[in-house]
């Protein structure tokens, strides 16, 4: 079952918004088994929007859009597939009932612009949007679905978990499509592929091997596709091997990110964390607390991004930080052990570094950055020297803060596996 | 001058991977006049990548393709292009040179794997990546220029910067697109077109507006192609009259981030921020701190996460938190207070609240939050209801509250333009 997603948006084109609904649309599909072929994004044009639809590839059962469905001029898409679908728009009541109804909410009137919105293809299903004025609209024709969404993403995901997941489920015959991802650390990917090489060739085909390097970390997928009723078992035998394989470098499987492994080890242990960050601003407790549940384990934070604070708030001692500087060592470990104490927790990880593009000093050039860790019974730091751009030095502090902070708790937990 | 963009790789058909580089190349080629007529993301198959260049849209310039030029056996970009484009791989010396300095740096030997990276097509020219394995390839084709890049986003940008630019900008006849983007937030969109709808109707026909809504915020861009001499200023007098028939909800543009609006007000006052974070988990310090030179005006942040903290270090009376619990008025002043003392700060913005999906209760369902903020002279709060989603919720509140700080500190200083 090949599906295609077409994006509608000059702001996608011109840079200003960046394409998450593909992402989390394809995601979606593959779990119930049907495989994007193609994402295309147009202009809102007419005669892009025809283009796209015009040319939608060979075996293509179903074709998602989503964007421009707002009530605003600059919006067409509903009016370009009435016309491409060759019917005609016709006030659809219970489409204005839900508008009257999110007006309501809101102690306003509906507006004409917005009763526009509830002026819908006939012949078209009509997708009820309970978080919108745009209702979806899925057209069959020579025997393509195309469904048509709103681009706001959680007006998009509410259509397509109410309506278009249950559509495909029902309605279209699909084979799985099953993904493992194994996260590694610390091997570069060429490195990982000489030590997969045999691996590799002994794959069947019917599941194949991806690398995907990013800043810091290696994803390796494995992915099966296709109806052998021992498919499934085959992939996990695989991905146990693989995991095997790269033993010293593996930190999980992308079903649990490293905050949520980190979570549930807390958990087990019953034990509590704390962040001290300097140079990560917060980034750390952040990604932290998006996990839902973590004020179970995680108690607070401090960011002592001024160096006054690092010695009022943590007791880092003036000497030190005259002598060895902020970025230091010393002070890394004095802000995790006292971070402990303050935040009155079993764990607290730290962070003094220069992000960049100032504060560099000869002997300590942008990307040095110290992550200080303090657990039961111990203290220790450990010096990194990570790259130019402050975005991506705060985002591998962050991971490798995590990471060290993860086989820490693994020492103390020896029976978990991540 | 219009251009093209393929990407590469199953990891973005499947979501694992969220396509970011297209909107940084759509908006790096903006600037310098090329227009992105549509961006397409194909599988890592050879028949997805002929079938992606095959059907070159008709005008097209320049086809920027990404991904898909790593090591491993999964990436099959250079192999397509190669036999796409009749001709043939040869040893490239000063690619395996740029390798072997590469691996030179991180102590290691060039691997047989990596070898084959400096095998590299004969007749393209080849752009050098300092900073990965993986050269860019430009092919000439009918008139057309395909441009191979690496998908991991800081190589694709160098090649970007040092080569496929300083390519467009010397050897490509371009006319100007411009783009200028109003921020606004406390009006829906269809109220701002019915607003604007004089104002739309009188637009020149090479200037457009669009809407761009999105959670707490909707953007207006108004954006001018074509060769006019005036264009630019007729721009600018559009952008003017837009911000003032909508003065009471813009709040910058986005040259400017609200958090970059902040650091400029701050800065100009000579004041200094903290912040005091319960259910932002650190969001907002971590927005704040991702802006370079912000420790001129941050210094640092405390994150009460677990009740105890808000007593112990911010002071908050435990019969307050007993009466009123956590998630009140009297909390957020207290902590937004207390974390100007503490901090030692001109101004400290805070939250508490429920960002779900946990801890809710009759009174205080799923994203209620309180934002409390202190200046100089005072300290307030406001109650917000927001959704019932933890992502949207830290979000929200975080917009929110660098809003209401933007909003006092234009009231400290009148003639900022922000």
């Amino acid at each position: 079952m090949l599906a295609e997603i077409i994006t509608i948006g000059d702001e996608i084109l011109i840079g200003q918004t960046v394409d998450t609904n593909s992402a989390w649309m394809g995601h979606a599909l593959n779990e119930v088994g049907v495989e994007v072929a193609r994402i295309t994004s147009v202009a809102d044009r007419e005669e892009a929007i025809v283009h796209a639809l015009d040319h939608v590839l060979p075996g293509t059962t179903m074709v998602l859009i989503t964007g421009g469905l707002g009530p605003t001029k600059d919006d067409l898409t509903k009016i370009v597939l009435t016309r491409y679908f060759h019917t005609e728009l016709a006030f659809h009541p219970l489409a204005y009932e839900n508008l009257a109804r999110l007006f309501a909410q809101l102690g306003r009137e509906v507006s004409e612009i917005n009763r526009l919105q509830a002026m819908l293809p006939v012949g078209a299903r009509i997708y009820l949007n309970k978080l919108g004025t745009a209702s979806g609209m899925h057209f069959e024709h020579h025997g393509i679905h195309f469904i048509s969404m709103p681009g706001v993403p959680y007006e998009m995901k509410h259509l397509m978990e109410d309506y278009v997941i249950p559509f495909v489920q029902r309605e279209l015959e699909t084979s799985p499509i099953l993904h493992r991802t194994l996260l590694t650390t610390g091997a570069p990917e060429s490195v990982l592929a000489e030590r997969l090489d045999a691996f590799e060739n002994q794959l069947p085909p019917d599941i194949k091997l991806a690398y995907l390097p990013s800043p810091g970390l290696v994803k390796l997928r494995l992915t099966a596709r296709g109806r052998r009723t021992d498919l499934e078992a085959q992939l996990e035998e695989r991905f146990a091997e693989l995991s095997h394989l790269l033993a010293d470098v593996a930190f999980g499987s992308e079903a649990q990110s490293l905050e949520e492994i980190i979570g549930k080890m807390l958990l087990e242990l019953g034990h509590t964390l704390g962040t001290v960050e300097s140079c990560t601003g917060g980034a750390i407790a952040r990604t932290i607390t998006a996990i839902p549940g973590s004020s179970a384990y995680f108690r607070g934070g401090i960011i002592p991004y001024h160096g006054d604070l690092k010695q009022q708030l943590l007791q880092v001692p003036k000497a030190v930080m005259m002598e060895q500087g902020q970025v230091s060592e010393p002070v890394a470990i004095q802000l995790a052990r006292e971070g402990q104490r303050v935040l009155g927790t079993d764990w607290c990880i730290s962070t003094t570094g220069i992000a960049g593009p100032t504060g560099a000093t000869p002997e300590k050039p942008v990307g040095t950055v110290w992550i200080g860790i303090a657990g039961p019974g111990f203290a220790e730091a450990r010096k990194f020297q990570f790259g130019n751009e402050r975005g991506r030095n705060i985002q591998k502090t962050t991971l490798t803060a995590l990471d060290i902070l993860r086989k820490k708790l693994k020492k103390s937990h020896p029976q978990t596996l991540a």
